[in-house]
């Protein structure tokens, strides 16, 4: 996606060998006009099969998930909540994922009540990196029987490896952007 | 707004005398189509001011905040951080806020990079029940520089000391809709 590539030389920066910041569009300040047109290039990568519910994990998967599902007839989003919170259903279906960032594992949970059995989704986040939180993701979805039609992320870190992980686990992933290396202070794309 | 309250009434539940689960629609699961209206509502409340930016707390504010700006000709939305995180920057504006929920207090912070003097700012979030969180975003305003032009909500706890908070604060609130009582398994709205 060219205006994505443009954006993220234009107002990315590199700290160290492995992250690219895009606070001023994507993690922190949200540009939505921008995302408007990040919900169209997933519409159109997954224009081919039919969308039930959109499923994305907080915070920054938010906002993209929401302004996507206008492209995907409004369907439903839920957000997997990361921390232990004392208003959600107990009956939740739960995975842990290690962060490599935060050097822990964290649990992941969705409410029982919205996946379900049938239903087809499709995942939406910011980032690929190593994978884990996708794989988490794929196995709260399995758990619900539903079924997951693909995964589509808007930055994916091509150095690390979470394509290859995904691709082991038969699943569909769209990257609109395709990280090749961020090291030496210069963004190369795949 | 009436869609509103017919949401409350048919999606809601109570837990005790003073939580009420919109989890279907605004807090686990996100209606789009409703926030839609949600936006739309917004903007015939605030129409009378000229908006730069939609300032909001993460999670469950980003979706709100992100369709709102659609009708707020696409305004760039800026979450609050409640946790710490690696990737932030550095220099930030910071406040603390009491939560009642999890009895502790949190760190709430935005770069300074995206809140600058002089910009008019909305606040926009999913309940006020205490008025805390809320005051800690007009804090984060203030240390800016920027102008808080008002505080948006979709769901007022009118049964806590929110609403009189922000008015000893001069704060001008508007709230979709005002929880009067949500005891005995009833909601009652002002």
């Amino acid at each position: 996606m060219e205006l994505l590539k443009e954006k993220i030389l234009k107002e990315g920066s590199i700290v160290g060998n492995d992250i690219l910041k895009v606070d001023s569009f994507l993690n922190h300040q949200i540009d939505v006009s921008f995302l408007n047109e990040v919900g169209k290039e997933f519409k159109k990568r997954f224009n081919d099969v039919k969308i039930d519910k959109i499923l994305t994990i907080e915070a920054s998967g938010i906002a993209i998930a929401s302004i996507a599902s206008q492209y995907f007839g409004n369907v439903p989003v839920v957000f997997a909540k990361k921390s232990e919170s004392k208003n959600l259903d107990k009956d939740v279906y739960e995975t842990n994922v290690y962060s490599f960032t935060k050097g822990k594992e964290y649990s992941v949970k969705v409410s029982k009540r919205y996946l379900n059995e049938g239903e087809n989704i499709l995942v939406l986040d910011d980032f690929l990196a190593n994978g884990r939180a996708a794989l988490g993701l794929k196995d709260i979805i399995d758990q619900a029987g539903a079924n997951l039609m693909g995964i589509g992320i808007v930055i994916e870190k091509g150095f690390q490896e979470g394509r290859e992980l995904l691709q082991k686990n038969n699943i569909r992933l769209e990257s609109l952007a395709i990280l090749e290396s961020i090291g030496n202070n210069t963004v190369k794309f795949r």
